[in-house]
């Protein structure tokens, strides 16, 4: 039968290297065109959603998708990643719970990280303390050598849990991870700003950020909803996206943040396959959307692994 | 965690008259607007594509989909069944294998034999021998006191195997199941003709049949292939199918084999609510094509049985 796993199952089969570079290779073929990524599709039910993110990637020979309910979240509220080989039609496995999903999105904030990020950069900014904060804070020190990282969260509990917690996460030495209940001082002078709230209100100033820093946004990107200010947007010298098509299915929903998406954003995985130019004051934004198809194609990495070490 | 099942794990937990209980209740739903059933959705890759047929049914409250591919056949080729609650959210569990999509299947068939087959039916012709023949048999024997079955198959080595263990599975004796070479003298007669081949030429002639006789098709229903001739179809004085939005896509995709379908076609949810007066001497057909989200609620009930026995 096919393998069916959980996140307790799969925890630490993958370094995040790993995973960023399973990303990678994702957002090649997204780039050469081998990666497909029709576009979600939903069934509505009365108080919510559930929605289908399906995708194949035929460089590594990979189908599947991720399904998600709307409905609510906590205990009993898990997701499921199911992965087809889409050359055989053999089912290889699925994995119930939420931990290739959330992998998958830091994997691919690693990846914009390691394109946009100065190559010198040593201090990041985090702006919520959520799992995708944590795992974003891990994926962009596993492409850069960061020796400061600042948290801000309203919350005094999260933002103090943040900073004891991750310096073992990061191999950092207890310290290095300080937090903050103002986001300005957190922002000012950081390289790389990592924000990952579900605020719907702009968490930041645009002229906090320095001539040469990199943002990365995971959350709300709503015209009328948003956590990044549309300022930064405005400054940018690049906006890119890990799909340009879920970005254009914003328009049907309200509108994306980025009023001239269609012209100014580029797309991740051109960037991977091109290479990046950065000028050293360019300022960078990576609008994180979840490029569809990436979840199977790190679920299949995961069978491979656990394959391979016998598991 | 949600549960995770498999067909060996399912096996024996509901019986057949259970399935066919609860795919009465699904149509039922369905005539009263409360199962969402939403066209089947597919990634397309090179060799295949990877299909979803998702539904909720908001009166027993669960929401889900089944997800399977079009590659190849045989072992690791397994479907999935995924369960959630369509109130709360919560996933209650998924299925990995066949079991779920074969019974619903047969339990909607034993829906429509309950709604259309004569009252005093006794004999019960079978074309095919797989598992869709088997656990028809089943289904029709679990709604009617059918006491003679005839199997045609061209394969002797298939008629005569399911000649030889379907007794034992139809609380008939031995000897009551009988196996032919000739579909004519197995039809002939028959109250009840189920064809459930992957034939594209008609595996019958519209005469053999008698007037009063009713047939279901599980096997391929297009213009150009169909396992029925259309004569049946021009002769029969009522056709149903579980879906009609589902036949209707057949006309995007080559065409269904009733040509007026849209007319003629009446769904089975709106028979099982309504009654149906029957003539002694009317022909009736069933198309079955699998109305979507009926597989999610036969797996919502074996979770619930699982639970209610405590295993």
């Amino acid at each position: 039968m096919a393998r069916v796993l959980d996140d307790e199952t799969i925890r630490g089969v993958l370094s995040m290297p790993d995973v960023v570079k399973t990303m990678r290779l994702a957002c090649r073929e997204r780039a050469h065109g081998s990666l497909y990524a029709p576009p979600r599709w939903s069934l509505d039910v009365p108080d919510g959603s559930l929605v289908i993110t399906a995708g194949a990637a035929m460089g590594v020979g990979t189908m599947g998708f991720r399904a998600y309910e709307t409905l609510g979240r906590g205990p009993g509220h898990e997701g499921l990643v199911a992965v087809w080989n889409a050359e055989s039609g053999t089912f290889d496995g699925c994995f119930v719970g939420h931990r290739v999903g959330l992998f998958r999105t830091a994997g691919i904030n690693g990846v914009a990280a390691e394109a946009l990020a100065p190559a010198d950069a040593r201090t990041l900014a985090v702006l919520g303390t959520g799992p995708q904060a944590r795992q974003g804070a891990r994926a962009v020190c596993a492409v850069r050598d960061i020796d400061v990282v600042r948290v801000f969260s309203p919350t005094a509990e999260h933002r103090e849990t943040f900073a004891e917690r991750m310096p073992g996460k990061l191999d950092l030495p207890d310290g290095a991870v300080t937090a903050h209940d103002d986001p300005e001082p957190v922002v000012r002078g950081a390289d790389v700003v990592y924000v990952a709230t579900d605020s719907e209100e702009p968490v930041l100033e645009a002229d906090w950020l320095d001539a040469g820093a990199h943002v990365h946004t995971l959350g709300p990107k709503w015209a009328d909803g948003h956590e990044l200010p549309v300022e930064v947007f405005d400054r940018a010298d690049v906006v890119a996206t890990d799909s340009l098509p879920q970005v254009e299915a914003y328009e049907d929903a309200g509108g994306f943040v980025v009023r001239e998406w269609d012209e100014r954003v580029v797309e991740l995985g051109d960037l991977v396959v091109d290479g990046v130019g950065r000028d050293p004051d360019a300022l960078t934004v990576f609008c994180s959307v979840g490029l569809a198809g990436t979840e199977v194609v790190l679920g299949d990495r995961y069978l491979r692994e656990l394959e391979r070490k016998g598991n």
